[in-house]
């Protein structure tokens, strides 16, 4: 599997995206193609052992992580990396791509280079997320703001397929975000979208409430952007929140730094499957090819994960098993603009 | 002050909410009334010592907290402990209710009996979160699942008046909950509650995100009653997740629990406030009186501190303030349904 990696997307890049790439060629059975301006890889590149599973493909051109009218940007600059690094996936170059650049800039090039699998509405972002009482898959997180009951379900379906294919649940349980449990809760939106789920053919168990997400009740929970977003960012603030807090008690006594001492490595590694650096990046759905978000704030261990993510994906048979379900449907899809 | 206490409400009622208010009574300088059916009440009330300022009032019915066509139950049962307790207030003999029982019975209850603030489009559930940072006021919390641009302000109009008048801080920050700092961000309403916000009286501040609501950054959070309560629930779930995994890391090894023993008195000040059971009630703002709801898995703590939140809020001069707020705009309110 060769996956081309946006050198130049993130916060951290091209340091870091560089120095994930040779993590992930050494750790991982994969070809990377780093597309960005040739000497700036080329002299990252030179600070690492050579690899020869590791290519440069040249882009000219970069979208900053905090440009605006970013749809504009990507639609005009086509030498920009990103754009690149997607048309490796549309030509055949690649069979995925990664990227930790601002995420609407990597929907608009996923959108405008590879386009949606027939049937599909709008395409929409899974975040895999690593609970202790298994693997809880959110779809939407962020790529739809306003959304439709019938776009929801087939988020539903996006999220089923990527669960049996790329993670290996069969019939995963979808449930709906909603506000309690019972059928009637929700707003109008969540309403409508449980009644159709019902009448699906997917493994539809009904409402989660935010407090149950990580408990495994559901594998594919299924939400709208907005929402889903707000559920991620609000989680991953009370997460930093309690670390900072317990961080500032043990700080506060001699005493408590010594037993922090002898708790510090179990406790890491059971809260770092909270972090995205580990779980890696999200997977844009809907798209004809496979599309890795990685986090912009990504780190060279971010990055390899998202690589990982990717290699899982394209060698999983999920982009055919989307096409599959949705070729199913009778129904034409309506033309969606971004 | 004299507030009605709803003592059928919630998981663990009579007994926990009759041992909230004989601690409330000791600990604060109020009167409280135990509404419920009298023989149980003083049953509960008989396994503590005698105290004046707790009276029972008699209701002869209950409102269960799973209780199916809860508004009709609410609008035919004026019997229930719900309804004599806002009974209380709107005669004038109490200047509160507190209730842990279902929250859409204590809006429907509220609602009818008490009515809305002239002016007041749609009432709304406040809930006071104490972060490190300072406290902040999510609004609205659940009451209003589809909303309106108009009523996000109103929300934030009622926040400021509470963060003011309840919580002492002079002009506080008005934010608006979204995914992303910019102003282009956000579904269609939030794009809308924005402009208008930007354009209104209040110190409004800009977006807020999810990851950022515990640095304070606003003292008043706005968002609809959908995402309010995902956002809360959520945060509530990580919580728990990371206190569940760190206990787990802890009992794994002897040695780690001998380094907890003397971490956990300074961990448990620090994280307590996290918890419901420490800061109370929500507010439901909007009606004609000091309405407090108090989660539904209340101990007496948590009643006790939703007394507090309710005395508070009953001497503060809050309705007033709201009455003025509202009663400044020209505008006349439509008529709402529940």
């Amino acid at each position: 599997v060769k996956i081309a990696l946006d050198a130049m997307g993130g916060d951290r890049a091209p340091a870091e995206t560089v120095r994930g790439a040779v993590l992930a060629a050494q750790e991982l059975d994969l070809e990377i193609a780093l597309v960005g301006p040739g000497g700036v890889i080329e002299a990252e590149l030179k600070k690492h052992a050579t690899d020869r599973r590791i290519s440069i493909v040249a882009a000219g051109d970069t979208i900053a992580m905090e440009e605006d009218r970013i749809v504009q940007a990507v639609r005009q600059r086509r030498d920009a990396s990103i754009n690149v690094a997607t048309q490796m996936v549309r030509s055949g170059e690649a069979q995925a791509v990664v990227s930790a650049g601002n995420t609407g800039a990597v929907m608009a090039s996923a959108l405008f280079t590879l386009g949606r699998i027939p049937g599909n509405e709008r395409p929409a972002i899974g975040t895999l997320l690593p609970y202790n009482a298994g693997r809880v898959f959110l779809i939407d997180a962020g790529a739809n703001l306003d959304c439709r009951a019938s776009q929801l379900v087939q988020f539903a379906e996006m999220g089923s397929v990527f669960m049996e294919k790329v993670v290996g649940i069969a019939s995963p349980r979808v449930g709906l975000l909603n506000v309690g449990e019972e059928a009637s809760k929700g707003n109008e939106l969540i309403q409508e979208a449980y009644e159709r789920l019902r009448e699906s053919n997917l493994n539809f168990v009904g409402n989660v409430e935010g407090v149950n997400v990580h408990k495994g009740i559901a594998e594919v929970v299924v939400t709208d952007g907005f929402t889903g977003n707000i559920a991620l960012k609000v989680g991953e603030g009370i997460a930093d929140y309690i670390l900072e807090t317990v961080t500032g008690v043990i700080k506060s006594s001699p005493l408590f730094i010594g037993a922090a001492i002898l708790l510090k490595p179990a406790l890491k590694r059971a809260l770092k499957r909270l972090q995205y650096e580990e779980y890696g990046g999200a997977n844009l759905l809907g798209v004809n090819g496979i599309v890795v978000i990685a986090h912009g704030r990504s780190d060279a261990l971010a990055v390899k994960n998202a690589l990982r993510v990717a290699k899982r994906a394209a060698e999983s048979g999920l982009l055919e098993s989307i096409r599959t379900a949705f070729a199913a449907k009778s129904e034409p899809s309506p033309a969606a603009g971004l």
